[in-house]
């Protein structure tokens, strides 16, 4: 190597020395006869300065030229003590370049304004941005956490396969043509879930991967057709084995990455919890704002939509803000809990002792008071209440996303980062389409030990040995002890109806693999793009992850998806079919 | 966890604790009253004793039934120095089946007789076998020390998309349709190599990763559809800073894994002298064996062969093996050199100081000492001489082959691993079918400094600033300097005669990146797969890979691929176009 420092090297320490550096020129200025530089690469900026004897050196400069420069390294005059190399700076003495760079499409730096398309067509130059380099170090740096403690903790990792099969369960598989097997196509893995269950099979004990998986579905903000998980599954392991394994994980990772030490364990709640107090199975606990039942309140209310609530024996839910809502903040409100199809959330706000808003003036003073103690609201202090009612799930599901947009709206976080687990998932959920109960994680989950007996007469009410671990009102992760006794799994396989044929050719080879002496097993996934999202706030998991595809699921740098020739299809014995 | 300890756990040290195990039942025996169980787990074996008054405990045993043990740890009458608990043994006094098992279609032993179909089918009964434990242990270890190496040493980790582009030159894609883009396809990346040099571009410094790859080709014993390496690229290095990190990369793998330790650095061979002496750009140099030019020797020859060669000037080139081959040996050699479309290998053996054979009885005592002399063979030796003629590269590849064979014939390895690079390949290769010049390694690749000036006007003699990493015979990885300045990628564009139009269409987007200032750079790649199956002497990557696909692209035991319904083709705009 010719550099004999990078740029984030240098301190007060090497003054005196003669150094090499290289990197992107990201400014040139000049001041009082010197030419100042700062020379960037990914790991850091360290100022140059030429002075007059020097300047034929640096005639046909430009930003993002690359350069090799030698010079002396000297204490700064006018010292920037927000970054490592700010004490100092190289006095050059010879100056080369490189390569040129013609005028950039948008200026490297935070914070820029290019739409998203542009920023992705020249990805390279969007991630030279110091923020994007920042976000793909960190991500580095998680998975080398990630990996050395498994490797601590006795799990071997394991590669599955990328060509899989196809499975009828689950969400729409990406599939891939044989050219070796006509009219046979490879399926991508939504995740590797029965590899790592053989894996536990075969008695590889504590297994783990950070692996790429793949669902075709349609996008969004925070979801990519192709995503990175960590998976592991432990033998002789329950739930509770796996729940800390992974917890001593996840704050190892916040204690290296963002310096915060959680010492306490994580809360544990049951499902049926976090829907009741944050309707959502992931709870965003960084800030209160608890949903209330108000029934027993306004059981005798004069208000017209209580009444009607009451004759419809919804529930009548509530939170309450201690913050006055302005008129559009309202609106928004509003606006928020349309998207789940109920109108009209009713308000009522208090400040300086008295009420005011739609609800408060048909509210009796017992059901002031009584709204005051619900939600502890002082006398001198002020609230808006929001409260309407609906079917129980819904309604509740509606003040979750009200709650997540109050915090937002007043800033109501009151730390960084808030994890705890869920726990005692249904086992499973009715489907209206398949007019069935369906399992809500996948058929291998294992009831909990107080549904073992009688799971398969009592669906509605049984509960699976699932958990999920929610940062900060994101899933970032879930997984469940698995069936391994061979007689459980046909009771739940009868259970979601499924016929011995069905069984059969879906799962038959899995299944039978359970008759070969498995030991008892759990396991999990972490979501990693969303986790270094959370870690790096970056905006959507497209910046966290070097070359992602756009909404529609394209890369506008290489244009992938692409059309391919008539000879390529041919081959994998496949034609167009496409609509006219 | 429940259990105490793992089955490779316990010694002497332990005597006297309680403990409790859990693992699969690898054998049952009765002795003298007492009964013995073998219990196995990935970690080792812990010898279980059972007395009478116990017996109840085992009634229903069988091998690779799961139990869970309790007892005291004892030392052995007998002891077993071969094993890490070879001196203890645990005297249970409690037993529990954790889960049984049905017969096994092959017992879990090492030198499985099983078709590897069979093996294939029960997958996860053959990873039982402590074999295939071992092999995937030192994979995850391989695995480590790399990631651990490339993090000690700067790299940051980055991944890169496995939807990517399908690009016209290099071996055949695999496809997958677009669903939300008709008519268009993703294809399977065979390597990151345009994305590792954009991370580049991007300032990245150090990258590596360790990827899957695709390539859609005919399988073979060391080929998979899928396969994995490590990737790695370096800015502001060149080849030999490339190397250099490889090289102490892979030497610590051989202390680490086999407790191999290579102090001198690592021979430099020029592509040209690997083919003169070995016939071979990766030969095996466990073995010496070179490959002689004889021209001179048979220049005046009376043997009717080296006269027809003489005629048409071709190269006269053998082996000598101090050795004396049988018939069948030497029908061996000669079925080898056919594969080649070379027949009848001449041969000349020499024992006892007497000469014998069809070539030596055509022999002037001249040639007879010339030759000795030549392959340094004693006059008390004895030696077989294995020679014949043709164009120089094919009648050096054919004694390529032969001296690889000869070597396993008499078991002539001097040592366990042998490593080499090969530099100074040629920059281009005549294609007959396009008939042009086409680049060897990509078109990326930079030349060699001293090709620099005319390696688009002298073609066949440029050479590439390229390397390759051997192992054993087996190229192990390879890599380049990468052309970072664009006047010098549009000769190279122009030498390979691709007009602006196919260079603009094929890798417009990509060659443009290079105009926004790009540092110089080199990386290479390693072939996980190949570098686990010769560290633990696997006779095929099949062996190292835990679900691999068998010759036909199959997974017996997922039966992978398979058929999708129509509504999923439909739904990815595609129908099948199969011969009838």
């Amino acid at each position: 190597m010719i550099r004999t420092n990078n740029c984030g090297d240098l301190t007060l320490a090497n003054v005196g020395e003669k150094v090499t550096l290289q990197g992107w020129i990201k400014k040139i200025r000049k001041l009082g006869g010197l030419t100042f530089i700062d020379l960037r690469d990914i790991h850091g900026i360290t100022q140059l300065v030429i002075d007059e004897n020097h300047e034929a050196l640096i005639q046909d400069l430009k930003p993002e030229y690359v350069i090799q420069v030698e010079g002396i390294v000297k204490e700064r005059k006018s010292k920037n003590l927000n970054i490592p190399t700010g004490e100092i700076e190289v006095e050059v003495n010879d100056l080369k370049i490189i390569n040129k760079s013609e005028t950039t499409p948008f200026e490297i730096k935070d914070g820029v304004e290019a739409s998203e398309d542009t920023r992705l067509k020249y990805r390279y130059l969007d991630l030279r941005r110091p923020e994007m380099q920042h976000n793909l170090k960190t991500r580095s740096k998680v998975n080398n956490i990630i990996r050395n403690y498994f490797n601590d903790n006795d799990f071997i990792e394991v590669e599955t396969p990328v060509f899989a099969k196809s499975t009828p369960e689950g969400a729409r598989d990406f599939i891939v043509p044989s050219r070796l097997n006509p009219g046979k196509f490879y399926a991508l893995p939504q995740s590797p879930q029965l590899f790592k269950q053989l894996l536990m099979i075969a008695g590889y004990d504590r297994y783990f991967q950070i692996v790429k998986c793949f669902r075709d579905e349609d996008l969004r903000i925070d979801r990519q057709p192709e995503f990175t998980q960590l998976d592991m599954e432990m033998s002789f392991a329950d739930s509770n084995d796996v729940m800390q394994m992974t917890e001593t994980l996840i704050k190892q990772i916040l204690k290296e990455i963002k310096g915060i030490e959680i010492t306490e364990p994580l809360e544990r709640m049951p499902y049926k919890q976090a829907i009741d107090l944050y309707g959502s199975d992931k709870p965003d606990l960084r800030f209160g704002l608890e949903i209330h039942t108000l029934n027993d309140i306004f059981k005798n209310s004069e208000n017209k939509l209580m009444q009607k609530l009451n004759d419809e024996k919804a529930s009548i839910r509530g939170v309450a803000v201690e913050e006055i809502l302005s008129k559009s903040q309202l609106k928004e409100i509003d606006e928020m809990a349309r998207q789940f199809h109920i109108s009209g959330i009713a308000f009522a706000k208090y400040e300086n002792k008295a009420w005011s808003g739609s609800l408060a003036s048909t509210m009796s003073d017992e059901e002031k008071n009584a709204l005051l103690k619900e939600f502890n609201i002082l006398v001198d202090g002020k609230a808006t209440f929001l409260i309407n009612g609906g079917e129980y799930d819904k309604i509740s599901q509606t003040f979750g996303a009200i709650r997540n947009q109050l915090a937002k709206m007043f800033n109501l976080y009151t730390t960084d980062y808030k994890l705890l687990w869920i726990v005692d998932f249904p086992l499973f959920e009715w489907s209206e389409e398949e007019n069935r109960y369906v399992a809500c994680h996948h058929p291998f989950t294992m009831p909990k030990e107080e549904s073992l007996n009688d799971f398969d007469t009592n669906k509605k009410e049984a509960l699976a040995d699932a958990y999920d671990i929610v940062m900060n009102g994101f899933e970032i992760g879930g997984g469940s002890r698995r069936i391994t006794d061979p007689q459980l799994q046909e009771r739940m396989f009868k259970a979601i109806e499924l016929t011995d044929k069905q069984v059969e050719d879906n799962f038959g080879w899995f299944v039978n693999a359970y008759n070969y002496g498995a030991p008892y097993h759990a396991g999990l996934a972490l979501g990693l793009d969303r986790i270094v999202m959370l870690l790096t706030n970056a905006d959507s998991i497209r910046d966290v992850i070097a070359f992602p595809k756009n909404a529609r699921g394209i890369d506008p740098m290489t244009n992938a998806p692409d059309s391919v020739t008539d000879q390529q299809l041919k081959e994998v014995h496949i034609k167009l079919d496409l609509e006219k």
